[in-house]
């Protein structure tokens, strides 16, 4: 039990982490801090938050547990504002899409601090964004990677897990280097590959006869290209080297598919596709079955 | 009204055609006929065909339309079957995903009947194969596109555009070449990525830590990597040229956002990103004001 949280940025993140708290029992009181006044205000009506604030030292007094869930180039700025507020007991951790920024980020901000600051990062999302995208049940039976640090207390970052737990979260750990790429593969750089189709077709002098015949393929493929795009361009720059790393990848497995391609090659052509389409049903096949106990409790 | 309709290929997409027309009153007796006997039995056992055959002769006596929904790659062949048995008043259509080849294929198998064919592309889709998956609204709201030849007589044209609009489909016209264009923008160049993308994580000694991680952005992007191997495999053979100038463009518009990724041009990375996320948000408004209606009929 958590006597008193802090939520820095009361959006779909840091809204959701809070109402599934609260549903769980297992916090006091939820204190918001926000950039945006109305968010604020909104998070507070909808009961998301208990006490919404900019004082920062009202907000850190007696704090267990800090959770930040602004974007994350905002990270070490929010770090430095709270460093001087900053109580031994409080725990701090975040919910930011890369770590090895953040945590460099964290240790110039919080100096010989920095052992107070567990990173983390839940693997969970929906296209809607602010207070009134939280939902209680957003991180049910999904993954949060924590990326603890070797000057972490054991008990620090344990405090953090069992937040998350609370939420009805799975606990997965990882160095920050092998988070980073690890999602350079699985999520920035397909969100880089959509947002570069939709804007290819978007500037063809033809888009608008091309977006008619778009369907339903095409609205999947694309779906993570209507995210936000300042948050996926500060995503794309703090994960630099490990997203170009696997851009290089890519271009290089569609260099040599476009060879095929051109030498009319259906058998190479259809290996591709079939390991493909073959890899995709196991990985499906595994995610069901290890999310049908959580997908039972949520739609009975 | 349609006294007699043969479906070759009682699948998805034959299956859903030949039901639709059942549903609107719009056909007399739907004959099947499929390679597959296990599938052509299935489809006389869900109702979908009053008649299963492997006689073509018998299949086509007093045909008013036969509907090609097999494999593109296959039409000629069919074509070719179905010549010595074709008479005067029956109309031939397709479903293919590529048009030119159809052309040139239907243009090869008919020689000067091929008047009597109306090429053209139903744009909907499942993720399921099959005839259980054949259902009646399948093509409610949908794009379906004819590529008519100059050789059809205008009224075999509508009798095809008749059949598709009792399936309650809106009916568009290209011409073959415009038709390949634009899906090889909006449909195959997806195809190949999504396929491309999933083979190439397949392949890294890390993918099972990949996959763990992948999550619903992931598997958005790559759906359509679920779908035939063969299936597109013969489509990017069929549609190659076309295919060839989309992928160019597209690597070329990787090539530049790598340029821009590597010199840390945050500014050029949002221009990118923010306007793909405005088309693509402009594209759904549009297309869920156009397809309100529809949803509305289906979704009481």
């Amino acid at each position: 039990m958590l006597n008193k949280v802090v939520i820095v940025g009361v959006g779909l993140i840091g809204g959701s982490f809070a109402r599934a708290l609260k549903h769980a029992g297992a916090v006091g009181t939820v204190v918001g801090v926000e950039r945006s006044a109305a968010s604020l205000a909104r998070a507070l009506e909808l009961g998301i938050i208990d006490v919404a604030t900019d004082d920062l030292a009202q907000a850190l007094d007696g704090a267990d547990l800090v959770l930040l869930a602004a974007p994350v180039a905002q990270t070490e700025a929010i770090l430095a504002a709270l460093l001087p507020h900053l109580q031994a007991g409080t725990v701090l951790s975040d919910a930011g899409s890369t770590k090895t920024d953040v945590v460099a980020a964290a240790r110039r901000a919080l100096g010989a601090k920095v052992h107070q600051f567990v990173p983390g990062h839940p693997i969970a999302g929906r296209e809607t964004n602010g207070p009134d995208a939280a939902i209680i049940d957003l991180y049910r039976g999904k993954k949060v990677v924590l990326t603890p640090l070797a000057e972490n207390a054991a008990a620090d970052v344990e405090r953090v897990a069992q937040a998350w737990r609370a939420c009805g979260a799975l606990i997965h750990a990882l160095t920050p280097q092998e988070h980073d790429k690890v999602f350079a593969s699985v999520s920035h750089l397909p969100h880089l590959l959509a947002f570069a189709l939709v804007d290819d077709i978007a500037h063809k002098p033809h888009a608008d006869l091309l977006f008619q015949y778009a369907a339903s393929g095409f609205r999947d493929f694309t779906r993570i290209a209507g995210s936000s795009p300042e948050m996926w361009r500060d995503i794309s720059l703090a994960n630099q080297a490990a997203l170009l790393n696997e851009l290089d990848a890519y271009l290089s497995q569609l260099t040599q598919l476009r060879g095929m391609l051109a030498a009319g090659d259906g058998a190479a052509i259809e290996a591709v596709y079939g390991n493909a389409q073959r890899a995709r049903e196991q990985w499906i096949a595994t995610i069901e079955s290890a999310e049908a106990p959580a997908a039972a409790r949520s739609h009975p």
